[in-house]
């Protein structure tokens, strides 16, 4: 009853996601696998099809099955690699499963616990993501539901790697205490045992985009560690560049070749992204985002942020 | 790992229809039912939020939930009410459904015949309307898997009620030579009992859309019977305002008063849509529309469409 | 440098608008003519491709070039119909100059006072509208600047004829206070003149949308007024039938055949949409609508929508 | 006479890309500058919120104002900069004329040709690019319209620098004939002075899109010149990582330091992405793209590509 086409048709279900108030990248969808609220955020697993089942979290892309891994391995092995012989690690948030999978890749790990605040967003991609199935079963990890902060302070063990695979530290937000200062001073670097390394997702670090979040970690990093080491790469679903910074007391020097060597030595299967080549390039960063990192002076800490990006009383409710 | 939302955040799944090439109609989704491709055509079943479930045939809504009852009500009851003892239903298409399950509503009818040419259509529509199930099962309904011309032709009975429940007569399209004038003179009309009437869907009846089709559909029966009522409703759906012409040789005249009597008399349930005034007034098509049907001179006939509306020899290929 | 786009490609520019949080309409556009920010609203003209000009008042539609005859037609010409000699007219709102350019076409028409809240509105469209150029020149149309309400109460002088041509009322929106019970029996009532008609814009009319306002419009008219007449017509470029409502303390009657003579005798050129059918036609709603509109019961009150429809502290705010 | 609205609203102009059929780039925008139709493409200077100025070719972002920094400097520094003293240098293509502006910025440059087909976009973009107009009327540069192929044939001199600034090699697209191994072979080495440097876009080169040409550009390239640099960088705007390839039949070797220096001396301004950390990061691409770089077996050649690449009847038919 209604028109006829004789000439084929365009997609027409698509995912939309306001990158920012003025940029949208769309994905063509092959259906909405699943749906959901939890206490803390609403969830959604899409099978899109540019890039396969996507899990979106409040309306915003989280990880896509066709290149997640490029997040993940820049995440996980880097840290990994460069401490000779990592055995505990604490994931702080990381509820997908991803990153645990890709830390339980390396042999000398015994001990994973992650820590997310979200069950829900646990069990479901317990219950969703195959790709991860294995990984949630292995008998290193342990799964802990709690407040990151929380539950590292009351931990009296220390960790060889710390990894923060945390939503963003935008002012208001659920994680922003999780990137202050006092917080890597009084709890994550406490935390790590000797010659032991911290690693963070740090946002976007495009070449506009690298001065929301991605400077400021890693100047706030500076303060603490001795070493710091901030990498990028482009994540296509994410339509951006992503940054990640890793942090230690301990020098973090490494050629390609031994990076290549240890690869060989510790990881079992072949990473689809990272190697010993690629961590040089994506550890050189491009001219302007270098000049902003050196330039940065911003030090997130909870006192300063209120004044200093505070949005008024609305920004002030979220803090109490 | 990406950036939080404090606000929450806008609708990020959406079912898209170009309704023309410089026009969109976007619906957000709640999920994506079905889809599949049959041998003629690609079928969804999407869930959406504004009208509810809807059936795509080719990227373009057949008919969504919400409002399936505007056009279903619009196309059976006025013919069948007009009809003082409307028996015996042949419906060209209708392969959804609901066009019988209104027809069924009818206490006088015996047999309804409805030849849909898509048994994969039929099968899909009979798996996932609930709101039609019950008339699938009717013990009165027949259903043919058949081009609709040739199985009213091979037939020899006569029915009461013809309705035409098919695609637009886009040239070139599946179901433009169920809308000539020779189709209507040599098959439908010897195909009506005395005192039968036909109707059929009739495209966009809006102030500009109707003079896609609905005035060549009017102007086309008009050369074959004596009495054609055109009317129109708008729905919601479809963004535009639709059409429908009635045909018979016996005349059509009715009250409001008397067309609200016989639907007492005739209708199980409640219309949601139509009643006696509700059918004067869509009747009553509006100046513009009135004038265009009036200054109408195109007839649909097999020969003629490959010269009046060919667009060059793409378009003739589509007749090959 | 980028991809070679081999055979043609799709339209790339867009209009989109949010009719509700789940339903967009979007349409092709050639250009923007002129975005800009008034006191009061932002406000822009675009060159769409289905619809031609296009004014946008804060992101909504308010009149597109290719189908505001069916509005501004709808809105003055049954009122100054049916009245028998209308000589003076005034305006709430109206600033596009559209609906003085339609009352200007009356012979019988000696004077316009047009009061819109918003000069810069005003000028722009003088400014833009080539179509209402000669309009806003008459003589006989006096535009004002100021708050509708405190403009008429100020007047001494009676009219023949008031429009509404303002906002809907939603509730904590400009123009609530403008639609109420006690407005419309202590400001519009008092300055009708002897057999003196006032007709509303009575916002969405369609079989779900006539909920919104038009029933409580309608409601509230009926409270006032001893004749109240609703109708409606399907507006494409607003993806939704409209309504109007006209009320009066002398009776409403007028047969179609009578509206088509005062329209030859009283108006100047043609019109497009409206004629004595059309507007029988638009003045038999349908069913639901019918029924919806005998069932309200909500009467807007200034008093009484605080406790009704407020949304909380934000709304009151507005109210303030 | 629309709805009000109380809160705001999204943005409603937007200009959307399809990036590929299932995926869609989308860019709020403030205005459309100038659209038009040359004798070749279609051609449009959007003003964008999130990317400044825009212009679109066969709706095809082809460059961005506040991003083209990055895909110009990345085509032309690198090869000006490795080669000691290039004074002469030919464009193929370019008719933006960002390229050229990046040539002349170099002190030893004595004379750009700047072959495009296209003198309409020429003409266009010396009219609206605002940021080009100086290098449009540099003495040094020689504009001339014709095709690139059969201009370079017909020129008996050579160049020190020969950059092909075009659009991709799809098959049956304008440029395809450009990439060739014969035309690398025939028309540009010969007309490459002792030392001379070749380079090129190549084409999309992110961790999924580098197949489509980018590794055959390469590979077609290593057929007949010694030295061959891929490299690559993300350009926000194109919502993907780029791709460009240096060849030379002299080694190509420079360390960041060299490179920097070279640019202090060579280059007036400062560059805003390019400098010799910047290159050596993009010049080791990542493991997958060095690895399907490694691996390509496919040569472009204009016999070949019929078969090899054909998409049956009609992609022939674009080649006839």
């Amino acid at each position: 009853k209604a028109h006829s086409s004789l000439n084929g048709y365009r997609k027409s279900c698509w995912y939309e996601e306001e990158i920012e108030e003025n940029l949208r990248f769309c994905f063509a969808l092959n259906s909405i696998l699943h749906t959901g609220a939890t206490q803390y955020q609403e969830i959604a697993l899409l099978d899109t099809k540019p890039f396969g089942k996507a899990l979106v979290i409040d309306g915003k892309l989280q990880s896509a099955e066709v290149d997640e891994f490029i997040y993940h391995e820049c995440l996980v092995h880097p840290a990994l690699v460069y401490h000779p012989n990592p055995k505990t690690i604490f994931i702080m948030g990381g509820g997908e499963g991803s990153t645990a999978r890709e830390i339980l890749r390396h042999s000398t790990v015994d001990k994973v616990v992650m820590c997310d605040i979200d069950e829900e967003v646990v069990d479901f991609c317990k219950a969703y993501l195959a790709v991860n199935k294995k990984a949630f079963c292995d008998p290193r990890l342990e799964i802990i539901i709690n407040d990151a902060r929380r539950e590292i302070e009351s931990r009296k063990e220390c960790y060889d790697v710390i990894i923060g695979d945390l939503a963003d530290p935008i002012e208001g937000g659920p994680c922003y205490k999780l990137y202050t200062k006092s917080f890597y001073e009084l709890c994550v670097k406490p935390k790590l045992n000797e010659g032991g390394i911290f690693v963070t997702q740090a946002g976007p670090a495009g070449i506009f985009s690298h001065t929301e979040v991605f400077s400021c970690i890693y100047n706030t990093l500076k303060q603490v560690f001795k070493y710091v080491v901030p990498y990028s790469a482009h994540v296509p679903s994410y339509a951006d560049t992503w940054g990640w910074v890793m942090a230690s007391d301990s020098p973090l020097v490494l050629s390609a070749d031994e990076f290549d060597l240890r690869i060989k030595q510790k990881i079992r299967g072949e990473n689809r992204y990272l190697d010993g080549k690629t961590f040089s390039s994506a550890s050189i960063l491009s001219k302007a985002v270098r000049k902003s990192l050196n330039n940065e002076t911003h030090v997130y800490t909870e006192g300063a942020a209120r004044f200093i990006y505070g949005h008024g009383s609305a920004c002030n409710q979220n803090h109490a």
